[in-house]
């Protein structure tokens, strides 16, 4: 099937992480999509500047419009920014029955009520996944993961660099000016980073959130809104002494009068999840009458992570473009002729660590014959923890816990172990995941 | 629009859920979806038995052939269970030209590539979100909200008896049999628990995963499968002496020789979001090449959070049934027309608790009067802390959590507390809010 062709407007950050998540995952996308995606055209201010992506598969122009007007690209992808000019190229992208994929929160925040009602009209879709939550899908979530339930309330960490500057504060008991310093030396935040502190940025994305899950138009002026910038580390030192932590959320709820919509500085219990949400990561606690509470987390912000909600909706529209009933989603989310057979790995081969836990008989050399046959078998240990005997047992429990080391050489660790006299019972092992979150 | 017309093969636990939810959120289900959902036909094994849900407004009967073969079901809900009569009745309504939703995680893991095949012949959907992870729309963000990604790992809770067995154990100290029979007694486990208990559940729903992660057929006799019988207590509290918690996960991982499928006990450590997994709920870590680490948490069983998930496929068919164009998913979620004209609730309005931090001039009586101006005003007090002075300092800080109230009284006892000679600066005010997750 012929591939759709895309037009890029912009070529900062996001629009440089959308093209290399398309070049780089071509394959996996196309066997999901069914068709494959090739950009016809790229606007940038500056087309001659070097940036981090390869551009060379495409035509790179200054003028946007000339993408807006391209008579190849079926789905324009707006990554410029800002209100207005984005909203006049969207406009015009839409009333060239184009569909449009945008990541620009302001843009739908502000203007989504009267682009919406050109995309309808013009018989378009207008995407904005990576508008809020950058790679959580948040939206597809409440959209049509929740379609069944009455949604009662939306909390979310919903803006990556407060969360840095307050998870900064708290952990290196750092005042704010320095924190945020920090995180514009790491890129989290921007030159000017008003919108992130004063909670305008976060109060975009809850006007979309509150939108989709209430059923009510985008009204962003309705916002409550307070920023972080008055919080000093004395503040987050005494939520801490009563059991809080102090995160700047965005909350939406229901109550029987009307609906609360609100962005400020906000003490949670230490237990809770959303409490535990640390550095540039993002996450939104959605309670339906259904499901009940659900938690949705991820990198909030930054070129992939963003990359990967522009380009699902991207996949969403080729998808919709193309109405012969292959190409709904597939049942197993990649077209069935592109199912690959790869190997799967017995047990022998799985790489993991272990905690082992032994009882040994107590007497000299048992720790040293143990540790002699891991030692053979080129597995580490990270530590060992030897027990006090319980009164009636004539052994000591001994724990190990060993790096990562192939399935197979603990096999046959345990076996020898298991061989030496003074361990009379079978050793017991479990798997250590270290888990990346 | 005409109604879509569904028909229901049994109505346990979670056939009752999505009469349920069908029926009390049949207002908001329709302004999502652009269309009525009405049943026409249910099939149970007594249909004189009294059961959790109405079934008054449609047809009850003992043969579920005879929904399968109802002329105006369009859509078979399948939530008997098993494998057998289950996968009979499906391969029934597929070859009927019938779309198909199901919760049955035995049937999609083990018969799936047929089911599947016999789906894509006839042109209909087999639709399976609630078979994994209950209410969390797992399938969902993997097969559309991740399309962009090379998935390379998942790891995840996904069998909710089991956590809360683990939860049990550790939080009080307790054996494994004592807790089973707990999660028994509260409906948590089935009579005969063997499916969640060996690990067979998980490895069900690990394999569904897997294919849709990356690509491949479903393969349920390839998963390496542990149960957590035999954890005791001890080793439960010996991994917590080394700062971790043991889950029972399944898990997925792209190797550079192939792919692992594994479910087993596992010690992860004691900080990971996963470990913080408590009690019935379920949470699945997937990470992508460009989205990075996301989780995604919820409720993984029950009757209405599975009837979240199986309301939420019912919508997924329908919109797909109605191929006009604007019965894509509305931009804002729900159909334009249908956007509600809700009021938003001022600052004055808002419910929160609150913490307050003051610097009270050190002399008696000054903690009496702002109590007095707090009770006053019906604003109750959780706690109050009253720090030490900084050296240079002439006031103390005193740090005050209250009970929930109205915002307008807030506002009107902080002005009362700052008129107080005794309070020389503003007093901050952080509103707190206790969540529910």
């Amino acid at each position: 099937m012929k591939p759709v062709s895309i037009g890029i407007l912009g070529l900062g950050t996001v629009g440089c992480g959308t093209v290399n998540v398309l070049m780089r995952n071509a394959n996996e996308i196309s066997r999901r999509a069914g068709r494959a995606i090739q950009i016809a055209m790229a606007a940038t201010r500056d087309p001659t500047r070097h940036r981090g992506c390869d551009t060379s598969a495409f035509e790179l122009v200054r003028d946007p419009h000339a993408v807006v007007e391209h008579a190849d690209a079926q789905v324009i992808v707006e990554l410029i920014g800002g209100e207005q000019e984005a909203r006049e190229l969207v406009l015009k992208a839409i009333g060239n029955r184009k569909h449009v994929v945008t990541a620009n929160k302001a843009l739908i925040a502000v203007h989504g009520n009267e682009i919406f009602e050109a995309a309808q009209r013009n018989g378009v879709v207008v995407a904005f996944e990576a508008a809020v939550g950058g790679g959580i899908s948040i939206i597809k979530t409440i959209r049509e993961g929740l379609a069944g339930n009455r949604i009662d309330q939306i909390a979310g960490i919903i803006n990556g660099t407060g969360n840095f500057i307050l998870t900064g504060m708290r952990d290196q008991g750092r005042e704010f000016d320095e924190v945020l310093e920090e995180a514009q030396r790491l890129g989290y935040a921007e030159a000017d980073p008003s919108f992130d502190i004063d909670g305008t940025d976060a109060a975009h994305k809850l006007t979309i959130l509150a939108a989709i899950a209430f059923g009510i138009p985008l009204q962003h002026d309705r916002v409550y809104t307070e920023g972080i910038g008055g919080l000093t580390r004395e503040d987050i030192g005494h939520a801490g002494d009563l059991g809080y932590q102090i995160k700047h959320l965005g909350i939406a709820k229901r109550m029987p009068e009307g609906i609360e919509m609100r962005v400020h500085p906000t003490l949670i219990p230490q237990r809770r999840l959303l409490a535990n949400v640390n550095g540039v990561m993002n996450a939104i606690l959605v309670n339906g009458d259904a499901v009940g509470p659900t938690l949705h987390y991820g990198a909030g912000a930054g070129s992939d992570p963003t990359a990967s909600a522009v380009v699902a909706d991207i996949v969403d529209v080729v998808r919709a473009l193309t109405t012969d009933p292959e190409n709904r989603v597939p049942h197993l989310a990649f077209q069935p002729d592109s199912l690959a057979d790869v190997k799967i790995l017995q047990q022998d081969d799985f790489e993991s660590a272990y905690f082992l836990s032994l009882n040994a008989i107590d007497r000299p050399g048992v720790l040293a014959d143990v540790t002699r046959i891991l030692a053979d078998l080129q597995i580490s240990i990270e530590a060992i923890l030897q027990k006090e005997p319980p009164s009636n047992e004539d052994t000591v429990p001994v724990i190990i816990l060993t790096q990562e080391t192939r399935e197979q050489y603990m096999n046959e660790a345990l076996s020898r172990i298991e061989a030496l006299d003074a361990i009379p019972r079978p050793v017991k092992r479990i798997r250590v995941e270290h888990l990346h979150d």
